[in-house]
């Protein structure tokens, strides 16, 4: 359930909600069931070993309205002031807890090249959704065609050479995690757990670059503890059961 | 035609080139003739009243192999140390010139609030375009339809809430063009010079506070003088006749 009315922003309490952003004591993740989207908002938290929960909507055709654009994810920021600010689009939310948590690099050009490769990987999933999750039934095959031939391989070939030009360690900059590592692999464990599964991963798992950083964020410490326990597992599976017929949830 | 291979990332110049984008000296944006994601990039570079250039590909088959991620629009940034950083992925681009210009808000909350606006309509723009510009022929009626019913009135609806309670002068937050107001007006010109047009248009029209919105953009001292020159005119027409036939162009 929504916990405020986070429908409007609230501009006029801005001084103090800046406040919070600057010293949050505790985050609320609002998402459904599954990773998709949220995926990565969560891992960030499970990274910051802050105090965080997630919370789904009850009913969430009731409660959209009261979020600002009527989707999800939101983040719910309450700081140490007591005040609670609404944070609203995947990216916003990437790039703030990313921030807080030492994600973007040790410079302004080293933020730029992980939030650019953060957003390439972004939009592959999203390519995805439009091309083939959400495209009609008559169009699906094509649009998996197209995806399959064109969209996915010039990404996997443009990452792989950034991935080869930081030596293939599993990072895309030093040896160090960062947001675009993290994005990265929750765009992976999103095709692995599509009903296109088996023709999305036959490509992917031919790229030895991107399956090494996909088991390199799997095996940093804080993802195995997070990714190891029962909520986790139900996301996963929520991924799954949601995909396989899609418009089923949404009606 | 690209000026240097910006295929590569060159992290081992980060230190330099962080220099660079902290101290720019000209700037050079590279993408199609045409308005589409280069448009709201073009139109900060003029607010901004920078050294800046428009720069087309010569043949973009042949040149995108030279790019981070075989897409555009591309923003070369050389400093006042005369180090060329490359920034590519329109949310990064349009951020860090939002940034550099002061449309950003007054605080970290303004700045959120800001960018949750931008990201939102960015996305009406990218779902448009998947679920009509680069459909299969056969799908685009539908995917037509569920946009105009759906995705659309979804997007005009929160955007009239937050016009509305920022009693509806044609801004998002006071009185203050922002990155918001100026991403938001480009999505309605993309809607404005698409071959579904009319369709989109009779329904975007009916919002008054849209309507305020890009007209205020639009008349805005700095807007005008960019937008009356015949190099804007030239995109204004590129992007109609582009969206006519979009695979035409791409083959």
């Amino acid at each position: 359930m929504v916990q405020i009315d986070a429908g409007h922003f609230s501009l006029n309490a801005s001084v103090e909600l800046s406040e919070a952003l600057a010293k949050p004591a505790s985050y609320k993740l609002m998402y459904f069931q599954m990773l998709s989207n949220g995926a990565t908002g969560r891992d960030l938290l499970a990274f910051g070993g802050v105090d965080w929960s997630s919370v789904a909507p009850a009913n969430w055709n009731a409660e959209k309205g009261q979020t600002p654009f009527h989707l999800m994810p939101l983040l719910f920021i309450t700081g140490e002031n007591g005040k609670t600010a609404t944070l609203a689009e995947t990216v916003v939310i990437e790039y703030y807890l990313a921030k807080k948590f030492g994600l973007l690099g040790t410079n302004e050009y080293e933020e730029s090249v992980i939030k650019m490769l953060h957003s390439s990987s972004a939009a592959v999933q999203n390519a995805f959704a439009g091309a083939v999750t959400w495209n009609a039934p008559e169009a699906k095959a094509g649009g998996l065609g197209f995806f399959t031939t064109a969209t996915l391989p010039t990404w996997i070939a443009t990452h792989e050479r950034h991935l080869n030009d930081n030596g293939n360690n599993g990072h895309y900059l030093g040896d160090k995690l960062s947001l675009a590592d993290i994005r990265t692999a929750n765009a992976i464990e999103h095709f692995a757990t599509q009903p296109e599964s088996a023709a999305l991963m036959a490509i992917v798992n031919k790229s030895l670059p991107l399956i090494k950083l996909r088991e390199t964020v799997a095996k940093h410490p804080k993802m195995v503890q997070w990714r190891s326990g029962n909520e986790y597992k139900g996301y996963y599976e929520g991924n799954i059961a949601f995909f396989a017929d899609p418009f089923a949830f949404m009606s």
